[in-house]
């Protein structure tokens, strides 16, 4: 097997040179403004050890990553009692689609699509303000990452929310039929800022290794969720292309908007990739094809081991 | 750990005095007639060994499992070209839905719902008689299992034959599209007969040992594609109930209408259940259970190790 | 030809002593309280005769019948511009349906479901306040009915302003796709006003005669645009129950959730009709029955007489 | 108001000239070899004239129309029956979709889509062999019309037969949900013959005259269900451009994919008129026009007078 370091280096100079690197976000105007020239890499292992190449300490919106971090709160304070709010299958529809809200009376499909995401930050806001949600959820991403560096950054938030018609409509309609506990605004505006927050590559990957289930990794959560939401990360964390990521990367994994994807090799190590421009699913271009080449490299597919390197 | 005999026998039991088995399928007349009683499972190990409990030695109906090996046959045929024909995303519908093809243009959103299944054996159909593919189709599954003795039942066959309008609706739907290549009468005669192919839980389980990628197993297809098929069965194995297939086993698996499942555990083991009944998605309501408890029993959700194990 | 008022007595004593009046909408606070045991009906004719029975002289909530006087508004002020922001055809879908909205990127059906009425009143508040919008509703409504004495029910429209999260999810859907030119707050504001204004049969009855275009009645709108407004009432003023409509009553109509049904005889007369408990599609239970035997008992239907009448 | 024959030898002569025709029918092999520059236009009378101009002589494929006089025919023999095997709503999608049969579990929304036609001609198969039930359909146009001279084109319904892959769809899937009598082949075959009848301008003008309920026309219907007809034909005799259809021209009308349309002037007239060139949504796109400036120039329509005639 290569070393992880020589794969991470050989994928970083190539991604480079590359021309086609997909288009960046516009529709949210702060992030509009990243440079499309950037990529970042890193690998954080159980050991501690932090591998990465590029960009990889440069802070980016994590955006739809979050809701790996706000699922984890939420199952662990709520339970199993969450899935009456939410489901956890595929949606087979984009990251916005309100077809299936309509159809399925307000339950959003799962917790990754904007709708479900939406509904499990109400669900944890309850009773309290977005302020002290979001210091929870800070909290929360800065132990998993063993680093306090970590912030928000209210622009984004607030040019989100400036923008985040759909977002509302999709809020606005669950609350018709009951799924929202909180006023749209409220859960909106805690949304907004939890998909703000911004973290490095490096802070990312170490942010991630909870999901591991790793000797020596924080443990965030029980074993059995931290199980489950690598599920729903594997069938559901790329919108309508999570068939396709699992299909060249085998791996669990979850992409935001801003560019970056948070990707889990169960009991090995935690991957966090950055390149700000998008392909037509929303989700990194470069970032999947950089971890699709890792996961490659080091035979790391859950589903067995790739032609270069031997089942372990 | 525990030993895998026991965590069998000791699910055959529980299994045995189940009232609640869910409903045996009605709408393929010869099928209704299964004994709803009837529960077996069984373990292929890439050592050789088989480790059963329970009716585990009774031919069933392998139904939709038999898209696995067709799929397999298929991508060794076709290679990467089968994708013009079919998707490889969840579809978030039922197994027999037609609305995506329509919003879709014909092309199915993946090899497992009825529509994509019916386009793979249509690609592979493709200059040759239904007669000569069903004898590759059998061929193939007896070598994966190492068993000859592993038929057709034509009685099932021809009982789908003659209830099957809504697969003739889904196949003449993708002739409309010109998605289809052959008549859809003489696909869905190769269709239905490949669905009719009966084994047993022992047999079922070593003919999915090459799927494993384990050393000593059956080398029927490249080791990139089995990754990807074992991808595709954990994204789209169980229609709409796939996410939560995930969720709760945590493994690649395919299920059929007869009541059988196969499931993959990469680098270890090959497992088929068998129970008629079936759930509200179409899925064995208990052999979805008995696998849940032998993956948790055994630590083999590929998501990371369960509570009762150690991460290996 | 029978009498109208022997008809109109007629069907208000058989509507007195029905017992399946439907139900009253719930979703509107205000609006449930209305007593289900009402019943009026009131004809206007272009001699200035107005003809009524029962509680015709009682004010009740106008809701969707005002989406033709705003539709009548907007057309005279817009002209076929109004087109590119709303459709003109049958939805096939309930009043509320979000579906075509994503599937048609914003742009709803017609002026008459929800979402259309929404985008004619955003279309017509452009640049205006929502008290001066309401005005000219207002001052358009009166000169139509040739009667001051009509007004907006503020109870109800905040009652549904409080409720109202469907219809903001519809607003805010259509702002994100750039179809929506005031906040969705501020054309809410209006759109619940509107809707809130209170008139009787008799008032309702008269305030529709400009859409006869029988010589001696207001002329509100050209007559092009009045035959235009009275097509999409026929083929979709009852929503998803418009092809019924036609099919039983044969003439052009528009129904409110309060239970209110105003109905155009091309030429001849303006019929209103109220009830308060509606059918399973929305609108009035007995409103709908009064006004088919009344249309058949005058052989009104636009597509031919009726077995009780002659050709005329 | 203009004269008759002086508005159809306007029309004609202008649609002489003109270039954007739409497009022929291409899925029809046999349809698509027609001249695109033919025109024809025609107006029964209940007094027996019928005006006319350009090719109205000439028989073309009256296709969808022939739903029109299998809708009477099945009313005829059924009665009220007939609506437990399909709505008649409008469907606001296109004439083959597939969609609503879905949600709806096989009961088409209205006669005048392909699948309610489809289901209609089922109804009236029943028990017969197709040969007879077209025996039935021809007298019956022949009678309306008053002329023996009209029959089925073979070879356009062989064509049809060996492309309706999407037929055959719909019928399999409504098979499927029990909404189908008759082997869907047996059932098609009667279909594809029925849309095959061939007649010009002039007969298809004339047959329509039953549906005027004018005096001294042919009753081929009571008078009731021929006003009903009417209804579905103003809602849904154009697909997803019905209400458009209501919208410019005012009267019920049915289309047919070979490039005719008929319409109803109740109480006066029946118009046919024919141009083989489609717009987008399958409707004759100089017919539409041809039609609407005719309805114009005569003030017909149901929804009051146009501005260049007075009411009546």
């Amino acid at each position: 097997m290569p070393d992880i370091q020589d794969s991470l280096d050989r994928i970083a100079a190539d991604m480079a040179g590359r021309m086609d690197r997909g288009e960046v976000a516009h529709y949210i105007p702060e992030l509009a403004r990243v440079d499309p020239a950037r990529f970042g890499i890193a690998v954080a292992l159980p050991d501690d050890r932090v591998l990465s190449a590029g960009d990889s300490t440069l802070p980016f919106s994590i955006q739809s990553i979050s809701k790996v971090f706000t699922l984890s709160i939420a199952l662990g304070r709520l339970g199993d009692q969450l899935w009456s709010r939410v489901g956890r299958e595929p949606s087979g529809q984009a990251f916005n689609s309100i077809l299936q809200l309509e159809h399925e009376k307000g339950r959003p499909r799962n917790p990754f699509i904007n709708a479900g995401a939406i509904a499990v930050t109400d669900a944890i806001l309850a009773g309290h303000q977005p302020k002290e949600l979001l210091g929870e959820i800070l909290r929360f991403v800065r132990a998993a990452a063993g680093d306090d560096d970590i912030h928000i950054n209210h622009a984004v938030a607030r040019s989100e929310t400036a923008t985040g018609h759909r977002n509302l409509a999709l809020a606005s309609f669950m609350k018709s039929y009951g799924n929202l506990i909180n006023p749209p605004e409220l859960t909106l505006g805690a949304y907004f800022h939890q998909c703000a927050i911004e973290m490095s590559c490096q802070q990312l990957a170490r942010a991630g290794l909870y999901l591991t289930s790793a000797a020596g990794t924080p443990r965030m959560l029980g074993p059995d969720r931290v199980r489950r939401i690598n599920a729903i990360m594997m069938t559901c964390g790329h919108y309508d292309a999570s068939g396709d990521f699992a299909f060249r990367v085998g791996l669990p994994g979850k992409s935001g908007v801003g560019g970056g994807i948070l990707c889990i090799v169960p009991g090995k190590a935690s991957v966090a990739v950055w390149s700000p421009g998008l392909n037509k699913q929303g989700n990194s271009q470069l970032g999947t094809e950089a971890i699709e080449r890792l996961a490659s490299d080091m035979g790391w597919s859950v589903f067995g081991a790739s032609h270069t390197a031997n089942p372990d």
